[in-house]
């Protein structure tokens, strides 16, 4: 896809110059230099990333008639600020090792905590450090937002659509809790997890946020691509999440092997398989899923059975659905012919099998 | 004190309808219905509180010039959003079970797992919803604030001094953290500390918001009103909780007899004892202070040094000082009369004695 990985090369330049500009503006105004290693940690924790999020907020300005404008990008970027607050209470809340491949928010306080020496539970300290380092991602991504340089005509526009966003990620990470702790997880329940937590706030709200800021408003066409293409291409995208997940190689994802596994993750992926396993199946789910001492024999015997019960392949199935519903639903959109084509290849960029 | 009882009456029933308002706008965004014990909990951890920050918000708009207006209650509710995300969160980091009486939020959540007989750890069930519960509790802040209604020029004046409000709570509370886990403060490190995690959001910011919000700008007589009034009044404020964590009527403070004794809170209180201590009562200190199951006869014996060194004293009398200065700083302001008069009772009710 060289088409959409240069599109994505350019945007991702232009949306690490943003954060880089943002964290180089915030830091004279945390004059106690023992902030430094909050900061550094921001920053080691913005880089990297697909910036898929920022991606489809420029593809939706550029739809909806917006030219190139740097204001865009920085508004853009603050949507990863957002994304890394997630994953950094994220990992505190699952008790994730890494992330992307490198040690998580509260690992790294921790790690500092012993080879400072410090006094009282080095695990504590990071965690609680971890929360403190996502808080402030938080409250930088409004605030990269809001002074992005947008027109105050566009950025009112699309101020509750960004409002919306942010409470339906709070709450649909809270059902995601629930989900895990109430255990039995049916596809539809899954799937609506998936939407609220990951779905909608990774794809149909970025896009939805570009259209209306260039649009200056919400018109039913842009509702309607949203959630057409935008819903559809989430679903596709956390079910592919999914399959990374369990199948994913651990230097693509960056966590180790079968993680979700481990962590009992109640996916579309397991709840398919689990409506189909057998009772034989159905124990070794049990008996596996969630264990946080899951070896790499057991990683292999619950992949079995997500294989056995044909889950697998009828996710990769349903991905393939849902990007083509996506896809269709670009032909009659009325935005610029370039976008049609970059939402196309984001599209497929942001679903396609990592192998 | 009947005058600012009165007063602080007033503002208190005035954001008591403005939050209510804002949630009853929130319910409606959140269809799902598992999501309806997260408000309930927004609500309950919101109800009760003195209402102080916006009460200093409300005094620094009309001191500036501004009228009564139902929007300037609302943007200075919102300080009590972003207070009850701070204490939802410290409270899973201090792991404290009670807060104003009550259970804490992660133990509301936590029994609320136990009692549905929900699989895995209730207390982790708790402690991540509760983490949750703060973010939304802190996106809702910023919201409630660009939306109350106050017009776009007057918020963008304030915006500013906003975004580096909360960007300076975070700050605080990780050099909080940091203060805990080095073990060795004195009481310069334990004032800077007590400044940036709450004197400022407690006093000086809010002060400040109003002021700018009514003047459409930061003046300098602004600045130095906030630094002379706000920040001694801010400083004795501490104190007085410092002192109220280790002598506090549990009835009055919500919390256990000594809790903060129970954490090793590093106060200013504290820093003043540990500094005038014998060798024996330092042993005594450095013995007690942090341990969680600290009795009755502990903290007691840690009251008695706090007292012995000397140290209830001093910053009893070091809070009547910030108090003065405070004080003296309102005759040369620039602000209506009837401000002056309120100001002045308003610190006075942040500091007194409650016995």
């Amino acid at each position: 896809m060289p088409t959409s990985a240069a599109l994505l090369d350019t945007i991702r330049s232009e949306v690490d110059r943003s954060l880089r500009g943002f964290l180089d503006r915030q830091r004279p105004l945390v004059s106690a230099p023992e902030i430094a290693p909050l900061v550094a940690a921001a920053e080691d924790f913005l880089s990297g990333g697909k910036r898929l999020r920022p991606a489809f907020c420029y593809w939706g300005w550029r739809g909806a008639g917006g030219g190139d404008d740097p204001a865009l990008f920085t508004a853009a970027a603050s949507l990863e600020l957002l994304q890394a607050s997630a994953l950094a209470h994220d990992d505190v809340m699952d008790a994730s090792d890494l992330r992307r491949g490198m040690p998580s928010a509260h690992r790294r306080f921790q790690a500092m905590h012993e080879k400072e020496g410090w006094s009282g539970s080095a695990e504590q300290f990071g965690e609680n450090a971890a929360i403190l380092l996502g808080n402030l991602l938080l409250v930088w991504s409004g605030e990269m937002w809001r002074t992005s340089g947008l027109p105050p005509a566009a950025l009112a526009a699309a101020q509750p659509v960004y409002d919306h966003m942010r409470t339906e990620l709070m709450c649909g990470q809270y059902l995601d809790l629930l989900e895990q702790v109430r255990g039995a997880s049916t596809f539809d329940s899954a799937l609506r997890v998936a939407l609220f937590k990951s779905g909608k706030y990774s794809v149909e709200q970025p896009l939805r946020l570009g259209l209306v800021l260039a649009a200056r408003g919400r018109e039913p066409w842009i509702d309607r691509l949203c959630e057409e293409y935008g819903r559809n291409v989430g679903i596709a995208f956390q079910l592919r999440d999914d399959i990374l997940g369990v199948f994913g190689d651990p230097a693509e994802t960056g966590k180790p092997a079968g993680d979700d596994l481990r962590e009992g993750k109640r996916t579309m992926l397991i709840a398919r398989a689990l409506a189909a396993a057998s009772p034989t199946q159905a124990e070794e789910v049990r008996l596996t899923l969630g264990d946080p001492e899951l070896e790499r024999g057991g990683v292999d015997r619950l992949r079995r059975v997500i294989e056995e019960t044909g889950a697998l392949a009828a996710c990769e199935k349903l991905i393939d659905d849902y990007l083509g519903q996506a896809l269709r639903s670009l032909d009659d959109a009325p935005i610029t012919p370039e976008a049609r084509t970059a939402l196309a290849d984001l599209a497929v960029a942001a679903t396609a099998r990592r192998t």
